[in-house]
């Protein structure tokens, strides 16, 4: 079972998830590729400039990997309150180790984090996330073109 | 004058814009904001998991600043063949700038450049471009959340 993710209802949940976040933040940090649509939309919503992109891989042809490889962590310029964002936190393998790594090189930095997704079996939540993941996701920027 | 530019257009654009890129990248590298959505999806597109984003703002509420600033520049691995995107070559300043740093800093690699849209009044053309901006665009991941 495979869900197509539309664009209309990501911006729905985009909506939802903005009105969920009363917190305000300095910087964005996307994990791409997932976390980059939705962290340039809520950049554009709340006029953060600061909008930074750390890499991994976790997935490679639907299979995941053993290891999550992180590279290129972002150098942050001041910024105190940083939310990351990416699509899905499925295992939670990723949004733990980029939490880990960004909390060991910013220790003054406070982190959130927020998803579209998220799967209870995850080994850590996203501070906000709109739906629950039950099947595949087909997200739009992935299958439209 | 504005012109809304929907998703669906976007969507159509990125289909021109693929017809027409008959040349293989190793890294995409976004500027961001503006170019992060369409990075990601020809991320997705090409399977090129070594997206960058590099941070510029040459805008400030709708006015051109006098001088681009350029920051983050991305710590490429060992891509040697990149694509830069932006969602506008507007007067070309930002794309100039961003392709300067980034050929002095990489100058074994070659650096092409695309947008969505480009405004033959520029100071660079961009490698690939889909329209030509006559007017304030106002791109759906500014204006629908």
């Amino acid at each position: 079972m495979r869900h197509y993710y539309t664009y209309s209802e990501y911006l729905s949940d985009c909506k939802i998830l903005t009105e969920q976040i009363q917190d305000r933040f300095d910087a964005i940090i996307a994990i791409a590729r997932g976390g980059m649509t939705l962290a340039h939309m809520l950049g554009e919503y709340y006029n953060i400039r600061e909008i930074y992109t750390i890499n991994t891989i976790g997935y490679e042809d639907m299979v995941k990997l053993d290891q999550i490889e992180v590279f290129n962590i972002p150098k942050i310029k001041k910024a105190q309150k940083i939310l990351i964002v990416d699509d899905i936190v499925d295992s939670g393998d990723t949004m733990k180790r980029v939490l880990e790594l960004l909390t060991e090189q910013y220790p003054y930095a406070i982190f959130k984090t927020a998803a579209l997704f998220y799967k209870p079996s995850a080994i850590i939540k996203p501070d906000w996330y709109v739906q629950e993941a039950t099947m595949w996701i087909d997200f739009f920027w992935s299958v439209d073109l």
